[in-house]
């Protein structure tokens, strides 16, 4: 195949994404998105999750933003009516902390669950500043930026805010998606400002990728999901538990943060540890596909869904390998992205209705066939075009 | 197939599972049991979890007490090592509540995780009550009982001291897992007991059959898993939710409560709607086996898991069309007894290594091949095969 081909597939691919979700998941009387959406895009739950309402207004800002074809009223004016609907609604009023944002929200705003973690309020985050970057209001971004000194501290001087009771055996660890998640505020709240913001916020960037890499495990052969606060392995499941997807997810984060940098050896290991070991410890040899759990030592995981093939990992891969190749023009890297690139749109998109599946068993059969769900919302899938069109783009253009 | 040979099988059946935790899940240096247990029996985790600890103590102790064959001294002394583990360990130390019980513990005991709900201490006093039964000691029963009084005040009184934030948008709701809880609970503390003893839970039993009754919805078409507390359907997802296994466990407590107080109006209602209606919708007409989860309305369910075999709705239908059949002995339940019997016998049990597997695709094929884990302990599949066996003695001795 053609990068040329893959360019015009990947497009096309982001327009009809684009166009399911501005069609049926704008709430026009409360606003906000419903995200619960069946295989035609009807609305089965309106329900309203947080993650997926800072999500979908990022998503939209970054297109309007960064992509002249996005660059439309009708994208522009939903990103700020999710905005608003976040702005109005996503932090629980009579908390202790007048940070703490709700996980899900009733269809007019009532919070209906907090979950004791710092998720909620990164993609409120994610949302806030990146719609300052469109309406240049300063406003959102002072907001975006008190948000984060609030989840900085969580994380790093005193969790107890969250409202997890302290337990005795219950020791604090390092799960990758903390460090990544501020790691990617942190590249989100930086990107094209001034000098000033990127030092305030580079000790943290370090430390996030510290923290990261301390997940590199096993003499190196494998990337473990949990490990101890000092980069030691932890007992039991918990400790032997492989996210191939996430892993991947990271090593593109850790791949953007070496180039921001020019730091070839973080460039090196986020290749060789965060792109190529995920995929090989990860991908299923008889099947296709990446699993969604693994175990290191082999026993079966105890999450039920652990071999079912998720659209995310996958959208993660392909972000991962072009990305890896664009830096390094390394064949190997390109064909592996074909290869992903090939199982991916072979299964998730829906030709019919539109957008992609989400879940699929084991052997690639669609297991559940709704396009948005409370997990699955408007962000991996045109998150992985959108990057994928980006680098495809730039490596066309150095070619010709 | 004949009663008998069916009696033979299970008899066996039940042997060999009662051997696998007595060989396996023992923990002969911090006491309690180990329940995440491999293929071959193998500790693949050393956590410990309450309920299942509770589960273990009180199935140890109903074989020793009513089965001939099991009343052996190592069976009794594994019974009291378990609970004297939870007396130790289960209650959280320092917590605002002296009855709350941890969800889980590290191997030596310490509290590691805590859920905002009642389980945990459901299962303790069915581990403390029965453990009281076998060994004559007052105080546990007791203790029992106090602990039941503080599960009364949480759910019918004020749950706040579970730890739930109180928010806007979350109504309260009658799950159904609640009333069957304490619907079991007062068939544990009341049987065999004096008469004071049945008249203290006589009220809370009637409230706990009503409260179940309300979940018969859509005109008496399905058993729907969560309604309002006035009895009526709630909108999304969660209203829509059925969970046929479980449907069929309330089947056969309702079955036996009305056994119990002679009412045949609720024998009916308990047939009709909680053991012919969740097969009939839940059973899969392609592959056979019972579904995890489904919507009413034939959207997709949001669990990933939704379409999977597993073991424990197999146990409670096995029991519910049993049981129905001996009170009525209509030749149509015992035919659908056969049919689930069958695929119970044919996909679950693992003729090599012993025990049961828990967790089946849609199409029967094995997912995950532990015996033991973080929810699958000692308990639904001795359980059931007790139960079975006991009716099926009954029914025999009668015809003989």
């Amino acid at each position: 195949m053609l990068l040329k081909e893959c360019l015009t597939h990947i497009r096309t691919q982001l327009d009809n994404v684009v166009d399911f979700w501005l069609k049926h998941s704008h709430d026009t009387v409360h606003g906000g998105f419903f995200t619960c959406l069946g295989k035609d895009g009807h609305v089965y739950d309106e329900m309203k999750y947080v993650w997926l309402q800072g999500r979908q207004v990022w998503m939209y800002c970054r297109l309007y933003r960064t992509m002249g074809r996005f660059c439309k009223p009708e994208i522009l004016e939903a990103a700020k009516t999710g905005g608003e609907f976040l702005r109005k609604n996503a932090r629980v009023l009579g908390s202790s902390n007048p940070w703490k944002c709700a996980f899900c929200l009733t269809r007019d705003g009532r919070a209906v669950k907090v979950q004791r973690s710092i998720f909620s309020e990164c993609f409120y985050i994610m949302a806030m500043d990146e719609l300052s970057r469109v309406t240049d209001d300063k406003d959102l971004q002072l907001e975006a930026e008190q948000m984060m000194e609030q989840i900085i501290y969580w994380v790093r001087v005193d969790s107890s805010g969250l409202g997890r009771p302290s337990l005795p055996g219950d020791v604090p660890t390092n799960s990758m998606a903390v460090p990544m998640m501020l790691l990617c505020l942190v590249q989100q709240l930086t990107e094209g400002r001034e000098e000033a913001v990127t030092q305030k916020y580079k000790e943290l960037g370090n430390w996030c990728v510290e923290q990261i890499l301390q997940h590199i495990q096993r003499g190196g052969t494998a990337i473990l999901e949990n490990v101890s606060v000092n980069g030691e392995e932890l007992p039991g499941c918990q400790g032997r538990l492989q996210n191939p997807g996430h892993a991947l997810e990271a090593g593109w984060f850790l791949l953007q943060y070496s180039a921001m940098w020019g730091d070839d050896n973080l460039q090196k290991t986020a290749i060789n540890k965060f792109v190529e070991l995920p995929y090989q410890n990860g991908w299923d040899k008889k099947h296709g596909g990446l699993f969604y759990f693994l175990d290191v030592d082999h026993h079966c995981p105890t999450q039920l869904e652990w071999n079912m093939k998720l659209w995310w990992p996958h959208c993660e891969a392909l972000i991962a390998f072009l990305m890896a190749y664009s830096q390094t023009k390394k064949p190997e890297l390109l064909e592996r992205f074909y290869q992903i690139y090939e199982y991916t749109f072979k299964h998730f998109p829906d030709n019919d209705s539109g957008e992609w599946y989400g879940y699929l068993t084991q052997e690639g059969k669609v297991a559940l066939d709704f396009k948005g769900g409370p997990f699955k919302g408007f962000f991996h899938v045109p998150r992985s075009l959108f990057m994928c069109e980006c680098i495809l783009t730039d490596l066309l253009a150095k070619h010709n």
